[in-house]
């Protein structure tokens, strides 16, 4: 058993699999904070034995580890002596879920920053774990240097959590806050995230929402108890958002942000990712640039906000590193073993019909500058029983079109398509009507 | 040793000293919540075994817990069997130090939020706890709901923590949001919130900021590895500020907030709470009402920012029972016992004299308005080493005379407080000159 490795009071070593930009900063990590960490631990020594990496040249050329340190051969690093922490830092599936599971089998802890394979392969790679009595610590896997894992798992033990919401993707919220703050049209902030290097070179998984989808079912799973695969996580990402939505919401109070959400809806949860209208009372609308944040609503201390770097070398690292620590010391592993907060131990989630859950929403059609127009729009979404809030033409024109907005009252989203669907088939109408969830998540 | 208490799989006894307002909440979870926690902690049961109060009569009369668990006996108290946890929410000092000591000599494990205790007799008590086998839990300390204990003790781990700055102090953040939002001069608004609940009686802890000194000292021994007592931690409180100064703050593009702010300098630490201008950009600016919220800067991680109900029934019962469970799942014991993380174990702190401290400031003079007091305050300023960033003369007259604003940039308090010591005595001048620090934390 691995155990012994992290029980005893002497030098524990560890693993790592991948040196890319964040591997890098936990081998910088490691090797600079060696007398803090030491002390943290009660005198117990943390060292990097071996890191596996696909191209040993190339690893070399970075030079964030010791070449010494470096194999391609997964053979050898598993045969690395005395190496009871393995750290993941690869990312993706394939052969690194593959390299997990080995070091599961040989009972080796496991601290991973990986939120495609937790979010697909979870279920299975805990409940490994569990059997050969090794653990898993994922705090680097959602919202990068902010510990909301740490929060969820012991912070609100307490508490019954009703909803999370959160900004969960840096690429989006840089992308987002450019359009609102300097009016960018949402192709110019991408490519000038991309040449600062926020974007990926394809950044379709990210401004897809299936990145923020993957972290929400991660984050889901703890908060609520109940499995979540990611794939079930519906997404809108922020690819399809016009600059004149954005300028409305802020005439309206509101600032659209990329949303994780999550909340109970009866006896099963509502999960989704998409756009929303966030008031800009609420601290989600002052996340700016590349930060995440999330906000917790729990039914006993209400709302409580997390806000930090949600990427990037070192505050990723930090998160990968702390839970390296918290591994060693040995306390990590019996919260593992002994509590009942990870998704192998939970029942696969409930899902509730989107179409089903209900909201505010923002709504803008473009409609023909002839009299009658609004008068039609109306009558539809009254027949459809959707209560308007608010409704306004527009000034300005778009081509022979001119944007009529509408905020409804609390109305199903299935109820909501259906009448968009009917307002779009109109010939006093142009394009797709947008329809964007407007967040009412009161303050405590 | 009580530890097996915990160790065990059956059910774990909870004692609990006090019986107000928190105990209450205290005792709702557990009644409440009881098969949620059991499912947490993998089958174990948390069950309310004994309650230690000064007068049962009174306890039996909230009706918050069953009239048979009530004793004013602390020998009957301490005689209940199979009670490995106690939770003391009594707070103050005296008698309650005594039973925290009695259960610690027992090898029962405490759970706190008794943050006055913690930062008076934190070495002893902690050192005690450790001697015994036992250990002590105290996330509801600081920050009530929000679980920023969690987060420095186990989630920032890799981080060797820059500086901490926090609104601490519900009671004075409500007091400052209504002479913000609502020109409410500080006797009003204190009256109001007195009549609301969010004061007391006798509000002098609260608004003189010692409370937030208090709660600075249990946080910076976790954040710098340092233990710091209370009584060291200099405070000033809101208790002087006047309506113009938070005028001209918000003129400006900053908020008055009442931070507690630790920050290493050189080999030792800088601590302390009073009144600061906090740029309406950074997130504890956004902190309004009775909530409370806390920065912290990690040399890896960057900013992280933590936000929820810092008081309150619930929240505050929220944290003690999140402890609870943390406790009796058999982790956190075994973290208290395998780190190096409280103040037991660390050398007292090494303060610097503040008036060494650089930073920039608002000043406000209260000045005749004749010919060349402008200029005069402006030299005094100058020879003093201080340079003037702005400096304006408000058309606004107090009486004969008016004030002039002005920023500095980067000086130490030491100087500027000399400085102004020569301005009043000026003829030109009348009262005192106000001095409130300005924050440049930077944001990353």
């Amino acid at each position: 058993m691995a155990e012994s490795g992290v029980n005893g009071s002497g030098t524990v070593g560890i693993g790592m699999i991948g040196c890319g930009t964040v591997g890098g900063g936990v081998a910088r990590l490691l090797a600079e904070q060696s007398a803090l960490y030491q002390s943290r631990l009660g005198g117990k020594r943390l060292e990097l034995r071996r890191v596996l990496v696909r191209d040993v040249a190339k690893a070399k050329g970075t030079g964030l580890v010791a070449p010494a340190l470096l194999t391609a051969d997964a053979d050898a690093f598993f045969a690395t002596p005395d190496m009871p922490i393995v750290v993941e830092v690869a990312g993706g599936r394939g052969a690194v879920s593959q390299h997990f599971r080995r070091a599961l089998e040989a009972s080796k802890h496991v601290v991973t920053a990986n939120k495609s394979l937790l979010s697909a392969e979870g279920p299975a790679l805990f409940a490994l774990a569990r059997a050969r009595g090794a653990s898993i610590a994922f705090e680097a896997s959602c919202g990068g240097g902010i510990p909301i894992m740490t929060a969820l798992q012991f912070g609100l033990m307490a508490n019954r959590i009703e909803a999370v919401l959160g900004i969960l993707n840096g690429t989006c919220n840089y992308i987002l806050t450019e359009m609102v703050q300097r009016a960018k049209p949402y192709a110019t902030a991408l490519k000038e995230a991309q040449e600062k290097g926020f974007a990926e070179a394809d950044p379709t998984l990210d401004v897809s929402g299936r990145d923020a989808a993957q972290k929400l079912a991660v984050l889901a799973s703890l908060a609520f108890g109940a499995h979540v695969d990611g794939e079930q996580v519906g997404a809108e990402g922020i690819d399809k958002l016009d600059v004149a939505d954005i300028h409305f919401a802020r005439e309206m109070g509101y600032t659209i942000k990329l949303l994780a959400i999550g909340q109970r809806a009866g006896d099963g949860l509502s999960l989704r990712v998409a756009p929303c209208f966030v008031p800009d009372a609420l601290p989600l609308a002052q996340v700016h640039g590349s930060f995440n944040a999330l906000s917790v609503y729990g039914h006993a201390n209400g709302h409580t906000f997390y806000y930090g770097r949600g990427a990037g070398q070192m505050p990723t690292a930090s998160a990968v590193v702390s839970d390296v620590i918290n591994v060693a010391s040995g306390w990590y592993p019996r919260a593992f073993a002994s509590m009942n907060l990870w998704c192998d131990r939970q029942p696969p989630v409930k899902l509730v019909d989107p179409a089903q859950q209900s909201s505010r929403f923002y709504l803008r059609v473009n409609a023909k500058d002839v009299p009658g127009v609004m008068g039609k729009i109306s009558t539809m979404l009254g027949d459809a029983g959707i209560s308007i809030a608010g409704i306004s033409q527009r000034e300005v024109s778009v081509g022979k079109f001119v944007p009529v907005v509408i905020t409804t009252h609390q109305a199903k989203l299935g109820a909501v398509r259906d009448a968009l669907a009917r307002i779009k088939a109109l010939d006093a109408t142009d394009g797709d009507p947008v329809c964007i969830r407007i967040i009412d998540m009161p303050e405590g």
